[in-house]
């Protein structure tokens, strides 16, 4: 199923988390949670405050050697009527330091997450994912109202 | 962070959701939500009677081609010193038809799914992701009792 764009941005705007995938070496598909705002088209995500395994993330050594990238959003519940997923393919940029639009894109992240008034938004340099959408795919159990989500 | 065999068992078991990635054609990352079984060391997810899309599905020629995947298990929070996530890496055969274990893997997810009263475990012949467990990483907020998981 495919959305309309009015569909997907306002699933990008309320949906809290998403999985992303990247592919590590070895061939190896990696997935990570991750939070995220849109800002000019372009999906965000800071490398933030939250407590971290290792210094070098595993998730932009990957971006660095293969930019293709996948996000899922969706919802489980116990009642598996209500199930649904959205996938977006995403290419990826690391962009650290003076980001192009980095206060635009601080306060949509400060208006979606609450949480940043006490987590650190950076850990040191400023440094994001930055995601050009570039295909999804969608699928409900029953049907969806996108647009009334939250 | 590495789990204990027994922890790691035990959210296996008691965790309904896992993010499933693999690799698909031009080396981009496929995702799709999945539920599962943990029987004899292997983790089983059926091609259930959920409606889907397609006929032959993406997650089936991703892993005849390359059965290198992902599950990423994780607990979204709105509070952050919840959070949790673990990625278990696999390698995935799909089987079909006179499975190994077929009656224990049927039991063992009707006893983790009674959603399967009501949903059919299979469409057409019985086909299933199976998975055994060549790795994994964990990360918490805080410190979590990962056998206290429910």
């Amino acid at each position: 199923m495919q959305l309309k764009p009015q569909q997907l941005s306002h699933v990008l705007a309320v949906w809290p988390v998403a999985r992303f995938a990247s592919i590590g070496a070895k061939q190896r598909p990696h997935q990570v949670p991750i939070v995220f705002a849109a800002v000019d088209g372009l999906i965000h995500s800071p490398i933030d405050g939250k407590p971290k395994r290792g210094s070098m993330l595993q998730r932009l050594r990957n971006v660095a050697r293969n930019g293709s990238a996948s996000l899922l959003l969706d919802r489980y519940d116990a009642d598996w009527r209500s199930l649904w997923w959205l996938r977006v393919d995403v290419d990826v940029q690391v962009v650290s330091g003076d980001v192009e639009g980095y206060d635009r894109i601080v306060a949509a992240l400060r208006a979606k997450y609450p949480q940043y008034e006490t987590t650190q938004m950076f850990a040191g340099t400023p440094t994001m994912l930055r995601m050009k959408v570039v295909g999804h795919a969608a699928w409900s159990a029953q049907p969806v109202d996108w647009e009334a989500l939250r």
